[in-house]
C-alpha cells in the first residue's frame, strides 16, 4: 500500500487502502491546486470536486461536523439544512474566503445563467486555515483568478501533498503542515467502495504529536497556543442518508485526537463529507425519489475508515511537506526529516 | 370538515383535513387512553402507536425538535442519533416517565426475548407535561398497569379529546387543556397522503391566547408564569429522509406561536414526528436498502400542514376539554364555554 | 408610541416600546445604510454596529438561531463557538457576502494591525437575502466601497426603514419588504433596559400574511414558492450569559410565525443577537472575569419582547416600503397602500 | 502521583494530577456505590453528588456532550436548556434508568415538599450502559432501594474503582471494564483548582485498545460489534459559563479516541460535566447575578485536562477491574493481568 508516511516506516493498521491511498480513489473526485510562492507569500488555493459535471444541477449529498468552530468557513449552514453540496469545495487561507466565494458564484452563474433569476441562488463552500505564520495573510493575496486556476487544475489520479495549494504555508504540531490524503477500501453490497480523506493541516501544539507507534516527535519549536485549524474533506461512493453521513463525518475528529490533538480553543477544526452515490437533481420533477441508504448495522466500517484515513492523511501532509523558511523569518521543520534522523 | 373547534365556529384556512381530522387519518396509527380520576388525582396515560405490529422489529423513521427543553421526556437522544422509533410513544405526567419507561421495556422484552441478550437493548419513548395544578403529582400515581391499559386501548378511528388520558389534568392559556388532534391531506405522487398531529396541551400564559380570527379569550385566571409544557406528536405516511422529517417537525413550533405562545421559559415544548412510510427492519441483512425520499421542492406543503395541524390540534384540545375543579380547589374554565358565551 | 405600522392603525399589544421604537433604543447601537438604485439595480448594504469603538478589541456577547438554514450568511459558526461578535454586522444581498466580508476584514486590519500577525484572525459577519426579483443580483453590484459607505453612515437615532440599504430590493408576503425596526422597554434591576430588533424582510408567500388583528392582506401577486429569506438582528443592553441570549434569540422565530410564516423551505431565516452589556476584551489578562448574568426566572420578559419586536419590525418594514417597479418589469405593491385602501 | 494504571507502569504525560487522582479531588464532590452480585446478577448503581447539600435549591452549572447518542440517559435535554444539574447523577444499567429516576424524584420531593406544587417539577439525571453480557439485564434488578443505597453511600475521599456500583458488570475493549477515575490540577487566578473525571466503561471493540505507549493489548475475545457505551462524568471547581463548560466537556471524546475508540455505532458515548464554582439558587430574587467566567484564552488548559483525565480514568477502570465470569458463562479477562503478564 502506498503513501509517503508508510514509505517512511509509519504503520496505520491492517485496513486496506484504495489503490492511490488518496481521496481520488473515490471515482469521479477531482483535486486541483494553485500554489502561490512569491516574496512574503506562501499560500494558495485547493479545489475538491465531487464530480466533473455541473454540480449546481447535479448536487451531491453532503454533511459536516463542527469539531471546534473557531473558524470562518463559508456555506456550511446550508449544507446542514439541505444536505447537499452544489459547488466545488475551495480551500484557502482565512482571508481568502470572500474572494473564493465570489469566484465560485461567478463560475456557477456562467454555467447556470438562471441562478438568481428563474431559480434560487447558489451556496459557495469555502474552507480555510490561517497561514499567517509563514505567509503575509494581510495581503489578501489569493485572487478570483487563483481560485479559477485551482478549479481548472482539478484532475483525478494521484494528489500532490505537502507544500502545495492551500497547504503551502500551513503548520502542524510545530512542523510544516499542508495537504495530505489517504483512503480506505470497504466492501459492501458485493463490490468495493472507497472512503477517502483530504486534509489541510494547520493545527496542533508543538510537542503534542503522538505517532501511531507511540513516538512523540519534537519540532524544537517554541510552544505556542494552538492558533491553527484543520479542514477535513471526506469523500465516498457509499450510498447513505444525510444523517448517516453526518455520523460518519463526526469520526474524523477521532482521527485527529489519536494524534494527540484535543481540538484546541483557537483551532477551527471542521470536517465536511460528501457521497457521490447520491445525486440530487436541481430540476427534479418527481414527488418521490428512490434512493439507496446504508444498513445502519454496517456503519462501523465507515466510522473506522473515517477515523483511520483522517489520521493517516494528517501524517501524510506532514511527511510530504518540506521544511520552510517563510514570512518574517519564521521557520517550520519537516517531519520527514525528523523521521529520517531517527532511523 | 369535522373537528370540535370548527363546530364552535373557528376557521383554520382552506387546506383540506383528513376524513377524521385526526392523527389516526394516517393509516395504521393507533391511539389509546387510560384516564385516572379519583380523589386528588386527575391524570392518566396516552399511547400513540405508529403501527400495530412489533415496533422493535419494524421500527419507523422518527425525528424530534426541542422547541424549549425545560422538560423530562425520555428517549429522544437516540431518536435523533438513529432516526428511528422502536416503541410506542407514551404520554404521561412529569413524574410518570420512569414508570412508563419500565412498562415499555417490559412490553418490548415480552415481545422480543432477545433484547439485552442476543441483541441490543430498547429505547422507550415517554413524553410528559406537569399536571400538578389540577392533580396531585407527588403521588406518582400512574402505574405500569396504567401504561399497559393505555397501550391495550390503542385503536384506529376517532380519537377522544380533551380531559382524557394524559390530558386529564392539563391546563392551557389559563383554560382547561388536554388532548387534541387534527390532520391535513396532501396529494403527492398521484395519491392522497396524510399528516396528523396529536397534542398534549399544558402551556401558555392566561391572556396570551390569540384565536385564528384575532379574538383573545380571557380565562379570568390569575396570570402566572408559564410553568406548563406542550407535547406535539406528528405522524405521516409520506416517505422522507430523517433530515427532511426533522425539518417538518420543526414547523410544529410555528403552529404554537400563531396562537400567541412564545415558547415560555418554564414550558417543555417538544415535538416528535414519525413516518410510517419508512420501516427499518431490526434484523436487516442487506448492506443497502432502497428507500423513498421526498423531492425537497415539495416540502413546503408538509411545513404548512405541520404548522396548521398543530395550531388546530391545540384549539381542539381546549374546545374538547370541559371545565375542571381539581386538586387543592384549583379550577380551569373551558374555552368551549367562553366561545359559546360570545355567540 | 411611535412606529409607522402603529400610525397606520395596527396595534401590537400593551408592552411598552423604547422611545424610538427602534434597535437604536439600545444605547450605543448604530445603524447605517448604503442604497444603490440605478438601472437594473435596487440593492444596497446595511451596517449594524453594537458600539462605535474598536469591536475587535472590545467584542460583544452574541448568539444566533438558525430558524431555517437555506442561506449564505457568513461568520455564524464562530459566533456560536465563542459567543462573541468582533466586527459590525453587514446586511447585503446573497452575492454580496464575499465582498462585504473582505471589506470587514480590511477595516479590522486597518484598525488592528496585529491581526493575522501577532494575534489571531478576524471573523466577519455578513448576512443576506436574495433581492433578485427586483434587482439584477448577477451583477454582484455591491463593492467594498459600498460596504464602507454603509459603515461610515452608521449613526444613532431614528433608523430609516423600507426601501433603504440592504432592504432596497426585498419582497415580503408578495408586498414590498425591506428594513424594519422596533423595540421594547424592560425594567430589570431597578432601571430601564431595551431590547431592539432590526429586520431585513424578504420572506413569506403572497396570501399568507396575517396581521395582528386577523386581517389577511392580499397583494394580488402570483403565488410563488417562498424563495426569500429574513434576517433578524436583535440587540439589548441586558446582561446575560451566551446560553440565555441564545434562548432569547430563538424567540424571534415565534414573531415571524405569528404573521403567518412557517419558515418556508427556500427561506433563509436567521436571527443574530448581541448584548452590549457584556464586553469581551481581546487582550484580557485576568484568568477569571466578573460578569453579570440574568436571573433565568426573569427571561420570559425577554422572550416576549423578542417575539413582539420581531413581529412589529417586520410589519414596519412593509409599511415603510413604497411600491417598487424593479428589474425585468417585476413589481411589488406597498402594504401601506393596501392598509390605506381599507380605511 | 497515584493511580492504579500508573502503578502498573502506564504513563500519562507530565500534567499534574490531584492528590487522589480522582473526581473527588474537586472539593465537595461525593461518590457512592451500591454493588449487586447475586446469581445471574452483576450490576449496581453509582451516585455522583456535586455537593452534599440540597441540590434542588442550590443547583450547579452543568453541560453535556452527546458523543454518540445510541443511549438511554435521562435528563440531559433540560441540562442543555437551563445549564443546571438539580439532582445527583445516578449511573445504572440501561434498564435501571426509570427506577433510578423515580428514586431521585422521591428523594427531591422528600427534601423539597413544594416540588410540583408551589414550584416546578424536578429533572432527575440518570445515565447508563448495557451490562447484559455479564449480568441478566432483563431482570430490571436495581430497585429504588438500591438507588437510595448508592446515594446514602456517597462520600468524599478515594473512589472505589473497577467491578463496583454501576461498573460491576461492564466490559471494555474485550476486557473487564467498570468504574474509573482520574484528575488534573490546574492553577488559575493564583490558586489550585481541579478537574476530575469518573467513567463507567463498557465500550470498545476487542483488539482496538491502544495504550498511551502504543501497546495493543489483546483480550483473546471474539471480536464483536461495539454494543457497549461509556459515560463520562466531569467535575471541576473552575468557574465558567455554560458555553465554556460545554466546550470543555466535548474534549472527553478526544480522550476516548486516543485509546483507539471511534465512538462505535452501538455505543452510547455521553459526557456530562458540572462546575461546583457556580451555584444557581432555585429561589433567586435578584434580577441580575454577579458570576465568574473563565478568560477564554485559558481554556486550552481545561481542554487538555479533560482529554487526559478521561483517557486515564478509562485505563484505571480496566486496571482496577478483576476478571469476571458472569451470566450465561460469559467471561471477561482483566487488563491488569495482561499488563502483569507482559512484564
Amino acid at each position: 500500500m502506498s503513501g509517503i508516511a508508510r514509505e517512511l516506516g509509519i504503520s496505520f493498521g491492517a485496513s486496506l487502502t484504495g489503490p492511490l491511498n488518496a481521496i481520488t480513489d473515490v471515482p469521479g473526485v477531482l483535486v486541483g491546486h494553485r500554489t502561490i510562492r512569491s516574496g512574503d507569500l506562501n499560500t494558495g488555493v485547493t479545489a475538491i470536486l465531487p464530480h466533473g459535471g455541473n454540480l449546481y444541477r447535479k448536487k451531491v449529498l453532503a454533511a459536516c461536523d463542527i469539531i471546534n468552530g473557531f473558524g470562518k468557513s463559508a456555506g456550511l449552514m446550508q449544507v446542514e439544512e439541505l444536505g447537499t453540496l452544489e459547488t466545488p469545495v475551495l480551500l484557502a487561507n482565512t482571508f481568502g474566503v470572500g474572494t473564493c466565494a465570489n469566484a465560485l458564484i461567478r463560475a456557477a452563474i456562467a454555467e447556470n445563467p438562471d441562478i438568481g433569476r428563474e431559480t434560487v441562488t447558489v451556496n459557495p463552500v469555502v474552507m480555510e486555515c490561517n497561514d499567517g505564520y509563514l505567509s503575509d495573510i494581510q495581503a489578501l493575496a489569493a485572487t478570483e483568478d487563483d481560485a479559477r486556476a485551482a478549479l481548472a487544475a482539478a484532475a483525478s489520479g494521484p494528489v500532490a501533498e505537502g507544500n502545495v495549494g492551500a497547504g503551502t504555508g500551513m503548520s502542524c504540531f510545530g512542523f510544516k503542515g499542508g495537504i495530505g490524503t489517504a483512503s480506505r477500501r470497504i466492501e459492501l453490497g458485493g463490490r468495493d467502495h472507497h472512503l477517502g480523506v483530504l486534509v489541510l493541516t494547520n493545527f496542533g501544539r508543538a510537542g503534542d504529536l503522538i505517532l501511531p507507534d507511540g513516538r512523540r516527535p519534537d519540532p524544537r519549536s517554541k510552544v505556542e497556543p494552538d492558533k491553527g485549524s484543520v479542514i477535513v474533506i471526506l469523500a465516498t461512493d457509499i450510498a447513505m442518508e444525510h444523517r448517516q453521513l453526518k455520523r460518519v463525518v463526526r469520526r474524523c475528529g477521532a482521527g485527529l485526537a489519536r494524534l494527540g490533538a484535543y481540538w484546541g480553543h483557537g483551532s477551527g477544526d471542521i470536517a465536511l463529507g460528501f457521497s457521490t452515490a447520491r445525486i440530487v437533481d436541481h430540476d427534479e420533477r418527481a414527488d418521490f425519489l428512490a434512493i439507496s441508504a446504508l444498513n445502519e448495522n454496517r456503519i462501523d466500517r465507515l466510522f473506522r475508515a473515517a477515523a483511520e484515513a483522517t489520521e493517516e492523511a494528517v501524517v501524510n501532509s506532514m511527511c510530504a511537506a518540506e521544511a520552510m523558511q517563510g514570512w518574517a523569518g519564521h521557520f517550520r521543520p519537516s517531519l520527514a526529516d525528523w523521521l529520517r534522523s531517527q532511523s
